[in-house]
């Protein structure tokens, strides 16, 4: 009786619980210090210290009304001045409060813009390998998502497929970059060239097209990678960004939509935003994590943490035979599998207790995701079952 | 270049805009203690000592991994089950963590359900007047909206009217009681006679009718009333609960939905509820103040403010020869207008810096809502504005 959208999401949903499942099973059987779960996207490093300090001084110290409140819709004043002030400072931006909107996390505001943007039977455009709820979410808002086909050498995005895929229905592109699930960083070259393009395809077919920049990854990068700040590069950028990992804090669903005033209609825009957080039932950003973000928004995980888990891994794969581009950002690296269907690598690694995710979950069969934002432990005791499986593959 | 829907919503936005910038010109001119705003529904009494306790206290002893972290879209276990108990205590039912999805507040979770429900052109029906938002929450979910007329001497649900707009497309009715705009509480009488029409339409049509009970107001009762806990009373029920006004936390979007075993094709829809949570970009409701909640979930507002400022309003009101169904529930009555269109009504209202919601945004013209959650001044220092508009309509 449910929906048959639904039924077919259901059935999809069965394989991420299988998984999680066949983890707890391993597990059992094992012991859970013998099972090296890699495929999820949960920080292991805990919030910092300032977040626990300002929700104790929060609550502590704040009226209870204006705590819990309702507040606008787009999320309260003082918060959304500082953080745009603090984007600012780091990005020669010029936003006030006005361009920015609080979300329930970087879901709920990629959910939000393409509400506001997409009439039925537009189209939107990604690049391959892509986080796949992105199918979803332009569905929800009536769009339908393409996938540019990926360049498996570097992982930049490829701009050749994509410039040919450009067409007058295509209201927007979504980009991440650092990105989940190769970890690469967009270069400042790549994103010229991508603005390049959005322009004269823009002038050809006398439409906008907005570039939505899913940032959840910003702060994770490392070897000192620079990611551009695109509202810059190109003027019809929105920018969705979320704390979720720079301060360890995705349950608390909170991010936020910077639509800056360059935009075409970036006064419907900014006002259809606000509604669109209404209407689709978040109604306003946590309240208190709003405020917490507004008190911690300078301060950094511990991207170090993340760094050593990186190259530890990256070094020992590469020394067993491994193919995979090196990572600068996130807390991913996208293996290249050495089975060419890579659901047979999947299978063969659960037999050492090593649980990865398939690429074709994120639009790119005959790779594997790796997550290592997971203990030191689990890095380097896993590195054994790493080494026997490629020996099984003869890479070493 | 927003979407057509959204230019639309936009639109219609700037009403609510245009009533909140007369407040704050009238503020300005007049001075704030001399407007009397009844237009929002923004609890005024302060969230219990409790809550403000359990922030501190969970701020202060869980492992930040544990309280930032994700968990399961369906919300944290332990979070469900202490609320699956305290259900099961008060109202005799046999809940259970499983049959419970912790959500972004009510609307969040209405939002869910639909999404899990509802076919392209499936239709709901609700009870006019209604929260108007049910519009987009259906259409969300690419569903259609019916109100069915109001009964407007009792403002029970216009059960003959419902019975014959009930066709094999109804996919979902929407109840809410206590009643926003009104206040009134349905009759057990009521739930009885609305359960048995739709278990004579099920039959009729061989479909299902699911039930979604939208209960933000269910502990806000007055003169003893009693809410009927409408999942014993017919089997396809779906609750919808928040803890915005139970504990005045409207801010921190907190709510759950009910999905018990007993619903047709319960496993369907509960785990098709979580990944709804997830795709919508909800992910899951915000962790902090799920484990608010569970600490908190017996706790009470004050109810007894509510109550006087009620008796202070509703007596007044009714001495001033307005007319107005008693309200049992919720912080709202719902006003006859003295003037037919009670749009003039509200204009002369403005003009003695009194400000309420004109009936049709609620889908009943000729009425008028005052939210009575504000300060006790307010309310009485609005009297004198109230009794001389009266006069004004020569209702005195």
């Amino acid at each position: 009786m449910i929906s048959k959208e639904m039924k077919k999401l259901v059935e999809g949903n069965s394989a991420i619980r299988a998984m999680f499942e066949e983890g707890n099973r391993l597990a059992a059987i094992h012991g859970p210090e013998n099972v090296f779960d890699f495929s999820l996207g949960n920080p292991n490093v805990p919030a910092p210290e300032s977040v626990r300090q300002a929700i104790v001084d929060l609550a502590q110290k704040e009226d209870p009304l204006a705590l819990h409140g309702y507040m606008s819709n787009a999320g309260y004043e003082p918060v959304r001045q500082t953080i745009a002030e603090s984007i600012n400072k780091r990005f020669g931006t010029d936003f006030s409060a006005r361009n920015l909107l609080m979300t329930v996390g970087a879901a709920g505001g990629l959910n939000v813009i393409l509400k506001v943007l997409l009439d039925p039977g537009d189209k939107v455009l990604t690049f391959a390998p892509y986080f796949v709820e992105y199918n979803s979410y332009v569905a929800n808002a009536g769009g339908e998502l393409e996938a540019v086909p990926p360049q498996t050498q570097t992982f930049q995005p490829n701009l050749e497929a994509f410039e040919k895929m450009i067409g007058p229905k295509t209201k927007a592109v979504i980009i991440n970059t650092p990105n989940n699930p190769t970890g690469v960083v967009y270069s400042e070259e790549t994103i010229c060239r991508l603005a390049q393009i959005l322009e004269e395809k823009q002038k050809e077919f006398g439409t906008s097209i907005y570039l939505i920049s899913d940032e959840p990854y910003r702060e994770l990068v490392y070897d000192g990678a620079v990611v551009p700040y695109l509202t810059k590069y190109y003027k019809n950028t929105i920018v969705g960004y979320s704390y979720s990992k720079s301060l360890s804090m995705p349950g608390d669903r909170i991010g936020y939509l910077v639509m800056p005033d360059e935009l075409d209609d970036a006064e419907d825009i900014i006002e259809g935003a606000a509604v669109a957080n209404r209407i689709l039932g978040f109604v306003n950003a946590p309240a208190l994590a709003q405020k917490v973000a507004a008190l911690c928004c300078e301060e950094k995980t511990e991207i170090d943490f993340y760094d050593e888990n990186r190259k530890i891994l990256y070094n020992a794969l590469q020394e067993y035979g491994y193919t995979c581009v090196k990572p600068e950002g996130a807390f991913y690296m996208f293996l290249k599998s050495p089975a060419e269907d890579e659901r047979e690598f999947c299978e063969a690694a659960k037999r050492h207790n090593l649980l990865v995710v398939q690429g074709r979950s994120f639009g790119c069969p005959g790779f594997v995701r790796i997550s290592y934002c997971v203990s030191r432990d689990t890095v380097v005791n896993s590195l054994p079952a790493f080494k026997a499986l490629a020996e099984e593959y003869q890479l070493i």
